[in-house]
């Protein structure tokens, strides 16, 4: 019997680094001699279902190599999610009649809790019909809100980028506070946990250095106290440097970024949760203000990655590859945090099953008292995942990111509708 | 007699550069026989005013070099132009009292065209009343508007920080389209002149490439035209992604960004160019919209720093110091392009009364017909400037950026009342 090949799929919102782990599968998958060629999802899951496979066996060894530095979906990632099998029992058996045509024994895939719970579900399903897949659920999100494992590849850049930002910005804004701009708020990602605003106070090299203020969605926004606080910053230290979550809200769960009115043709302003807490201090304190939102900016920026990051990444691809030949289904890889003074780490392994559908929250440990700042304790957790620069090669003054060739292998079954 | 002072200050918005021109002018200054200590104005022209004089010879060896890769103003910088001799010539006044009070015998000026303005008018009542100061313009702005410099250091950065931004954000658009966001708007500085949204251009490898509209100061925006560029782009391309000048203007003069409404809390949104354009895009077209703005990051961003920009904001610097001993006055240091395939740079000089005032602005001939992108001529001039990277030293997964102690020398002249 020929060997099985693995089927790989990104999912979700795309990172700096998980084409670093699409290496990691992939060379791990050339050196194997238990494994056969590494087939991709062209957009995800949706390349499953529409039999769009990308032969990752015609792109040379060069340009595989070249993904581990290049940030975003290298093959096209969806946000796509599979019901559940009663819902739509028709997708998970286009799935498993696609993996059968294909010679698919592996089904690897990198994404977020949502993924890891299909991961799941697509696992039981192939051994409940008889054709028997081993999924392998790679993690992945700048949320950092996968449970069971110390952190998730993405994130440690994130966090990088944003202490960075928020460093740099610091020190612009702190030599013009005496004439001009008092108050800077910088927008980060997070629509439900505090992790990347969290990453900000990192930048703080000595107490009072900025961030002065950091705007969690774990802690209720009270209008009045913010303010308080960013006058009593202004006054203390001549300007005031805040970094807000998007996901940052009001005590009764509305959205700050939701807040918005309408614009000059007349819809809703999309927000967002800087131009309106910039709104609120020009309107009560009146200082000059800037205020930046970084966007995919932020996961996009594989020029400032962390370099743990980078090889977490890559090491959980790596040992996808590892527990498929080992015979595992039905896990996802984990990042587990080594005990000592120095930070170390290695991979390990968790049931999907625990996994699936599980947020991990930013513990309350991790935020002082009056709610606008991080821990020491939440500082040790974050600091070592920033750690070490990987710079992607440059030429011409820009990075050399690498375009793969994605190439399909020809089709084998007739046209799928999507419900 | 003893040998005179430099008196040099930092104007303005500040750069990721800047202190590497202040590291030219100390460092220089250091080696020279010729001239005395470098003071410098905390919060620049404002502590020459209020006699706040910063004394460099207190800073090491070592922190002076780390000013290299420093950004932001390390004295401080100000929003403060001084009015005109006529106007207020009780400043002028103060400014030369000061002057002769720390024996200060060079004036230079980091800044914009205001700042060189300012440099000139005091080269002239210096020598009127008696007490004559070798004033020198070291140039410094972003916005890449000062004439008769070839490039201005500052530029040079934001411009890699934008093209590299774009080049990312890029591929992270292009890998979730499929299923997700369709179109990327990214703001950038430039409230006059349109070089920074131009330097996006340079992300483009391939025609067809990101970005694939530039919006310009210089066009007069259409937002009929503009729509029916971004839904004929999203159907050829799959995406679209737009990089946006703070700039950017109707036909009319309004600024979009001014074009916004009203919020919850009953005052003028604060808009934003790139949100602004969104909500035209989800009006009217639907598609699923990201944006971001970058402001003060794009500008504070040292660890993306060109070489080149970095390697003139140093020569710029060390040249005033060359200029003053040489017994120039009156002048702005220039950066001359050498004629030549390979880009090759020198510094040179012109009269600041020629400089006073006069804004460059993007030739007609860097522009595309359509108006949305750059023209080969236009990349040929921004792409050297973006050429190689100068990284500073990292610990702890964070740049190490200097703070000096900035002591100053004891004041000598009773308070002045600042008009």
């Amino acid at each position: 019997m020929s060997k099985a090949n693995i089927f790989y799929a990104q999912s979700g919102g795309v990172t700096s680094v998980i084409n670093a782990s699409a290496c990691g599968v992939i060379e791990a998958a050339r050196q194997s001699r238990a494994v056969g060629r590494v087939l991709v999802g062209r957009n995800g899951i949706l390349g499953a279902l529409n039999e769009e496979l990308i032969d990752t066996a015609l792109e040379s060894k060069r340009d595989i190599a070249m993904l581990r530095h290049t940030p975003s979906g290298a093959f096209g990632s969806c946000r796509y999610k599979l019901k559940s099998v009663a819902a739509n029992r028709l997708e998970y058996e286009r799935l498993v009649a696609v993996f059968r045509a294909h010679d698919i024994g592996y089904f690897f895939y990198n994404g977020g809790g949502d993924s890891q719970d299909t991961a799941n579900k697509v696992a039981q399903f192939s051994q409940d019909v008889g054709y028997p897949v081993q999924c392998i659920g790679i993690p992945k999100t700048v949320d950092n809100d996968l449970p069971f494992t110390d952190t998730c590849p993405g994130f440690g850049s994130v966090a990088k980028y944003v202490a960075v930002a928020t460093e740099e910005a610091g020190l612009d804004v702190a030599s013009m506070a005496a004439s001009s701009t008092k108050v800077f708020v910088l927008e980060v990602m997070g629509r439900h946990a505090g992790w990347i605003a969290a990453a900000a106070a990192l930048a703080a090299k000595s107490k009072g250095d900025p961030p002065h203020i950091i705007i969690l969605p774990e802690v209720a926004f009270d209008p009045a106290r913010f303010l308080q606080k960013v006058a009593t910053t202004v006054a203390k230290k001549g300007y005031c440097v805040i970094v807000a979550s998007e996901g940052a809200q009001f005590e009764d769960g509305r959205f700050l970024a939701e807040s918005g009115g309408v614009d000059a043709f007349g819809h809703a302003q999309l927000g967002g949760v800087a131009p309106t807490l910039v709104d609120m201090i020009k309107a009560k304190l009146g200082y000059k203000c800037h205020w930046a939102v970084s966007d995919y900016l932020q996961r996009a920026a594989r020029h400032i990655a962390s370099a743990v990051d980078v090889a977490q990444a890559y090491a959980v691809g790596e040992a996808a590859v590892n527990l498929a030949v080992a015979g595992e289904s039905g896990v996802m890889v984990t990042i587990e945090r080594q005990a000592g003074i120095r930070y170390r780490w290695r991979v390990g392994k968790v049931a999907l099953s625990r996994v699936a559908n599980v947020e991990r929250k930013m513990p309350k440990s991790f935020i002082t008292r009056d709610g606008y700042g991080i821990t020491t304790a939440g500082l040790n957790y974050l600091r070592p995942l920033i750690q070490g620069e990987d710079y992607p090669p440059y030429k011409d003054g820009l990075p050399q990111y690498v375009r793969l060739k994605n190439q399909l292998v020809p089709k084998k079954l007739p046209k799928f509708k999507m419900s």
